[in-house]
């Protein structure tokens, strides 16, 4: 059902303090910066192997992310796996009793359509379900 | 310098109670479970892609797992790169002024070495390098 890690969400501050570690010290493939508005968030690809770092910004102080950073301070905030139809992946999550957040997809990066499992129902890590755009 | 994501940790309190969900569920395929005794945890392997999901669970109470469960509860605990030369990846990220918890490698599972750097370095996400046995 799942092919592979799509990405790892990190938490961080500011996009551009954090992108010299990544692109620089760890020499990860710099995949550019890009805002998505139903998330209030800015950005930042790294490729590295068949996944991806995205790093995120908060870009509104009432955001699901300013509150995680306000909480818990920068760091893995979730993880994205990629399936090829997601509906069905919605529909088998759920009929094992797994908590959805989004029980329909939602616009992600881009042009993915995403939902987020609930941590509850994941050992406390908050996961998300990713189908690529064509 | 980092060819890929190895793996992902995953903080759990109980290894059999954590396991359907990621081999039944999300129908990642099982690889087993091993001890280490270096880091007092009892860890199982899921494949995802390329990468693994490496579930940790504390068998010691003085041990650096229980002490993250006891403070944060289950979660990501860190994300481990893999590299080709693990000398070599800890002397550039010194050079390049990162902080690392192990400037020489320690035995890992499945008779990987492992350096961790510290998360204070790296936007607070606790980073593993390993370099797999032969």
């Amino acid at each position: 059902m799942l092919k592979k890690i799509n990405h790892i969400g990190i938490a961080v501050h500011n996009l551009e303090e954090a992108i010299p570690f990544f692109g620089g010290t760890l020499c990860m493939t710099f995949k550019g910066v890009e805002e998505v508005d139903g998330f209030k968030v800015r950005v930042a690809f790294f490729q590295i192997g068949e996944s991806k770092i995205e790093l995120l910004e908060p870009t509104a102080k009432e955001s699901f992310l300013a509150e995680f950073l306000a909480k818990n301070g920068q760091g893995i905030h979730h993880i994205a796996y990629e399936v090829e139809d997601i509906e069905a992946a919605i529909r088998k999550l759920e009929e094992d009793g797994t908590r959805m957040i989004d029980k329909t997809p939602r616009q992600g990066a881009h042009g993915a359509r995403v939902a987020f499992v609930h941590p509850a129902s994941s050992q406390g890590v908050l996961t998300e379900l990713c189908q690529m755009g064509h």
